[in-house]
């Protein structure tokens, strides 16, 4: 059934029509905000349940928007695993808040290409002037300022600000010939055991090969021993490979480590080797003064990164990558086909961020952190890291009182690493029975070889209450099994 | 200065507040959409225009809603190049429409992360639904069905969807032991000397090598030659070297040259090489049953993209990217690190999309899709196809028409390569003094040496009158030279 209107724009959705149906897609997301809690957190949904509901062919004809809102209630809602909701303490947090999505939307709606300066100049210079705003907020050296030899670029993730870390790393450690010859078989790579799985994924990407990354054994906090990473990277000289660069972990995924960057500082630079540190999951906590000894020892890496699309309110994807010599990253990843020269470029006055990552096409992302950076202030964001950690810290507490828990992990910020006493068995039903009730969800990992239940407090509306709550149903699960 | 309701809810937009917000900036979208014609399509400012008008560092505290959206207006759109507009003719099209930024903005309202099936079901269920109905519907090999051996996924580029398919390739040319022990310089990758930029920058990030990549002689119509493709193969083989990997192009970006599929796709069976077919820039046409020769020959390929964020109405981000053999992507870039585990993926009755792509993190893109696919049906894509097509057609008539200019290369479909006789400086100064005029903005390329006008057809609102329009004011500037 076509409307009247709708034919007299030749299928396509008219400004006016867009008007009403954004109206309505706004008041369904701030009604989904509202009534967030009544669905279960994790999904319940079979594997193959949402694909049997749908047609097995696209549609011939046109459907009216309002069918899509149905469906998307009906069919698509109970396969959603609700990473917004203010009782997902699971993996890390995914947030998002209204100036993000809004920023976002409006990103969709402008619909420009950022690959170079020239083909939309604002999407540029705002995000180098945002993500040099980022460098003193979050206490970061100067050398990664627009202004000084570096700068900062967004990417969709940081395993992509590994990957380009790791590319610029190779390339220089080659007199930049890898890029040319390809890869020989002789770079090593090196990072804790309890780092990210995107540094082997890197490591098999870029030519240098599994075997040639060092996974160095951690400390009894789970952070990377730089005696250990001294002593690897000796033995490599000896035996004739070229060690070449260091991943360090702010924040580990598994068990929020952190690893004493000063030292490996020293110890890259004194055998030259290119250091990227990986701040994704807790760089954002630097905003406070009170956290910004997390950056201690970053004066000594050539790159780093932090995932404002984790803890920074601004819905994904938003990894906020910096390099202290931008010439290094630009010289190994750019490529300039006729068909993208223009004035501005060989002018060189401009940054052209296609040669800063892998894609070439990039969206306007800046104006999501530029929007959330002005609604919330630093002081706004200080207040909920703040509120985050608290949070945790409380939990932590209220583990450690009970008989039947025990602490894994340090929490140093917003990350509760803790387990049943009575076995990995147990602490799976407990997590399993949890996860089912769809009360709460959370995630495990697996520490000094023992199945640990980690509790992430980073959602944008998680609060007090939805914390106690969380706490309250761990404890009757418990006395349950 | 900050509201009451906003003190209440502690600097986080409530759901209110956000209703309040979301409808205003619906509306700045669709007024923008309506007034769109009123500005110059290519952005007049000058580098660090915007970059001063900002602030040097982030705001203390937190501003209100309406002060971000005048300053979008006041700041940020005088540096915006136009993209959705309808005189917008430059590189490639990277269409939006209504259905596809509304689906956006539910993907950055749900927040979800598909990196896992069991992180959000739908996410992966409704992807691998709408990828599998684009299969019959662009005339594809059943092969590429997720029912079948093969798949679909959502890459974030064309660029990244090539780097897929390297590795892939790389690692079945090896045994699968690339991955394991890293590159050693023996693999060889051709494409032709038209191709996009991204296979010579996939070959550098993957370790291969430029040495390693032959760039294949092009006809005169600007396509792939498959005999001096045979020839390069064989020159390799004798030299020791192991030929791996063949990317063909359907639809260059440069001059919209088809590489003989059927002929290159012959040759990597014979020779046991992957091929890649990037359609990035004109898979879409294939919709059109009259189009559909595009595709002869996909029958042989390995993997194949196409970009629904260049002319199907969907906005960036999103490349759909088809493999024959899924085993071979996912034995390439699965990790699986302990916080990552579930039942779902141990039970091998799901995708992981994470082990489809680079990053790890995946936002709802096939929500946006989906969209789209339902709002205009297959009728409708057709329908505007068709028209984009046609318009080009007629404006290459005129061009032929006028004993000024001459054609550069075949016409196939929405892109006209065209110059003025009289010399390179002649088309340098016409293109700059219409883009200079903001009426159109249009781009060039070199063929043959020679510097050549580009004029692609293909953003959402673009109609006869626009293409008039700009055929007119080509041949005012072309008179006043």
């Amino acid at each position: 059934m076509t409307t009247p209107e709708r034919k007299t724009t030749s299928f396509h959705m008219s400004p006016e029509e867009f008007r009403r149906n954004g109206h309505e897609v706004v008041d369904w997301i701030a009604d989904y905000y509202s009534r967030i809690e009544s669905f279960p957190v994790l999904s319940q949904v079979k594997p193959g349940d949402l694909r049997a509901s749908l047609p097995a062919s696209a549609p011939g004809k046109g459907e009216e928007f309002t069918d899509l809102l149905k469906d998307l209630e009906q069919l698509i809602l109970p396969g959603v695993t609700h990473w917004q909701s203010p009782n997902f303490f699971a993996y890390f947090p995914s947030n998002a808040s209204g100036p993000a999505i809004l920023g976002d939307l409006l990103s969709s709606g402008l619909g420009v290409q950022g690959m170079l300066w020239a083909t939309s100049p604002a999407c540029t210079e705002l995000e180098t002037r945002v993500l040099d705003w980022l460098v003193p907020a979050l206490g970061l050296p100067e050398k990664f300022l627009s202004t000084s030899t570096g700068g900062g670029v967004i990417q969709d993730t940081a395993s992509s600000a590994t990957l380009c870390a790791m590319l610029a790393a190779r390339e220089r450690a080659t007199n930049f010939s890898s890029n040319q010859e390809g890869c020989r078989g002789k770079l090593v790579a090196y990072t804790s055991a309890q780092a990210h799985s995107s540094v082997e994924k890197a490591v098999q990407i870029a030519g240098i090969g599994r075997e040639n990354l060092r996974l160095i054994e951690v400390d009894e906090r789970f952070a990377m021993n730089p005696e250990a990473l001294s002593a690897a990277i000796q033995k490599d000289r000896q035996s004739g490979l070229l060690p070449f660069f260091v991943c360090a972990t702010v924040g580990t995924t598994s068990s929020n480590a952190i690893d004493p960057v000063p030292q490996i500082g020293k110890i890259c630079r004194e055998h030259n080797l290119w250091l990227h540190v990986d701040a994704a999951m807790s760089g954002t906590a630097a905003l406070c003064p009170e956290f910004r000894y997390l950056h201690d020892g970053v004066e000594f890496a050539d790159s780093y990164c932090f995932n404002p699309h984790k803890w920074m309110f601004t819905n994904f994807d938003c990894d906020c990558f910096y390099v202290a010599d931008r010439k290094a990253l630009i010289q190994t990843l750019s490529v300039l086909p006729e068909y993208l020269r223009n004035k501005a470029t060989e002018s060189g006055a401009v940054i052209d961020y296609r040669d800063w990552q892998i894609p070439l096409g990039r969206r306007f992302r800046s104006l999501k952190l530029w929007f959330v950076l002005r609604y919330y202030g630093i002081d706004g964001l200080q207040f909920h890291i703040r509120e985050h950690v608290r949070l945790a810290q409380e939990f932590a507490a209220w583990v450690q009182s009970d008989q039947r828990f025990e602490m894994v992990a340090p929490t140093p910020l917003n990350l509760v690493c803790f387990r049943l006493k009575s076995g990995d068995e147990a602490n799976q039903q407990l997590m399993d029975a949890l996860n089912h009730s769809g009360d709460l969800y959370l995630t495990h990992t697996k520490l000094n070889d023992k199945l640990t239940l980690r509790l992430c407090v980073g959602q944008t509306n998680t609060t007090e209450r939805h914390v106690e709550k969380a706490w309250k149903r761990i404890q009757e699960e418990a006395s349950r099994l």
